[in-house]
């Protein structure tokens, strides 16, 4: 058994090719380094032979890394929290994925603590769980988030009732910092 | 004097890197050979060295353009007609730019035509020109062109006053001729 603030809980962490490295990275390490265990979650739409292709400032090509579950294997009761990383590409293809959809849903509509930076907003808004909850994001996806029934802020870190959002790969000192928090507190009352 | 249906229009091209590289070059190629006159206009922000990188596949290093005017120095006014090419990360990034968000407002405020396939509908919904139109994009971003107000089907190409919609490049080929014969037609009543 780990010690940590996060010993023994399980994070998924969901995304697909076109992910921004460091925002896969960092917070894996993160969660790891307090004692969780990680599993990266993908779509086969946006894997190729269990892997997925990270990318650095969107269309840079940077590693591949190996997926451990593909969506319709996994459940969200397996988790006790979830990451999404951005990468503009990644969530562009996520929100295709129903299951991938309905994984994100659950998390958020069962108060389990989720952490979105950047793009992965995206997904959720497909889910329609961001209607009357106040995020952050990369500035380019703020316009979807309003119609979408957000409330917009520009700031490091957001955290609404477990869904901790950052803008930014230069705000993940920030974001790491509270995910790990916000994941050892746990499940919020919806 | 060029001949074809075309002959001494002048259109503009808007791409930042992450253009999908058939989408910018089909376009292209199709209204020059009807006798258009076409400028590669792109942002700061999305250009390197007076170049755009596009890709193929949203993910895929493809070629790169020479961009033929930045933005600052162009106005809708010097343009017969637009083509919006997609490709994820491309209208994510000139969706930041406010010039070119105005640039794109400004042709379908004052009735030019606008070509937009695939992704490029973010712009539109950028510049808060989709209330109320009809037209279909990459699958992807419809549950965001819904949330601005547009209605929203899935079709090779849509014509709704002008403005021209295709959803991915399969539909290149009536997504060209569209566009071609809706520039011959010149400006809508708006």
């Amino acid at each position: 058994m780990s010690s940590g603030t996060l010993a023994g809980k399980k994070i998924a962490i969901l995304a697909a090719s076109g992910v921004e490295q460091v925002e896969l990275v960092q917070p894996r390490d993160a969660v790891r380094a307090a004692g969780a265990e990680t599993v990266l979650v993908s779509v086969e739409g946006g894997s190729q032979d269990g892997r997925i292709q990270a990318m650095n400032s969107d269309i840079e090509l940077a590693d591949t890394f190996p997926v451990d579950a593909l969506i319709g294997s996994v459940s969200a009761e397996d988790f006790h929290a979830l990451i999404l990383p951005g990468g503009a590409v990644n969530p562009d293809t996520l929100r295709q994925d129903e299951d991938a959809v309905a994984f994100v849903r659950a998390f958020v509509t069962s108060g389990k603590p989720v952490g979105a930076i950047c793009h992965a907003p995206w997904t959720l808004i497909e889910a329609d769980v961001v209607r009357g909850r106040t995020l952050t994001s990369y500035p380019s996806i703020r316009t979807d988030l309003r119609n979408a029934g957000a409330t917009v802020v520009d700031e490091e870190t957001v955290t609404d009732n477990g869904l901790v959002t950052s803008r930014s790969p230069d705000d993940l000192p920030a974001f790491c910092a509270k995910i790990v928090e916000e994941f050892a507190e746990g499940r919020h009352e919806t």
